[in-house]
């Protein structure tokens, strides 16, 4: 069965995030003065044939790790549906 | 209060999803068989100063309107923690 799983990497903290300051300076002089803060990462969605939402999970990390996300710099989350 | 805000953008179905395919085709040849497909898009979070959830909700669309989001081609989800 394939599962749809959801993968948020973001910066880690302390990396310059050069994106989110961007985003953030562009949105306050656009007039958003409520705006504290942004943060700009990828948000990849993988659909993977896997008996089990745990299954699924394990080959999502295992992707994360292989090519998705920098260990150096990035971190990451994952939501599997159905879990 | 800073709210803090998720937004997942991601482009419409039947735009073509060029780094999704070069991240499925990476994937695969690196041996994750198990991959049907991959989408990829933005996650961007915001810290946005609000009275209410809703109403972080609220400046976060605009937001996404002004400047996060390409209406032709792409859709978006927020997520307002504490909502």
């Amino acid at each position: 069965m394939l599962r749809h799983v959801h993968v948020f990497v973001q910066l880690k903290e302390g990396v310059l995030d050069i994106q989110g300051k961007t985003v953030a300076n562009s949105l306050v002089s656009l007039g958003h003065d409520s705006l504290g803060s942004a943060k700009v990462g990828k948000y990849i969605q993988l659909w993977i044939e896997a008996d089990s939402a745990a299954g699924a999970r394990k080959e999502a990390e295992q992707m994360c790790d292989d090519l998705l996300v920098n260990p150096i710099i990035e971190q990451y989350r994952i939501e599997v549906e159905g879990e």
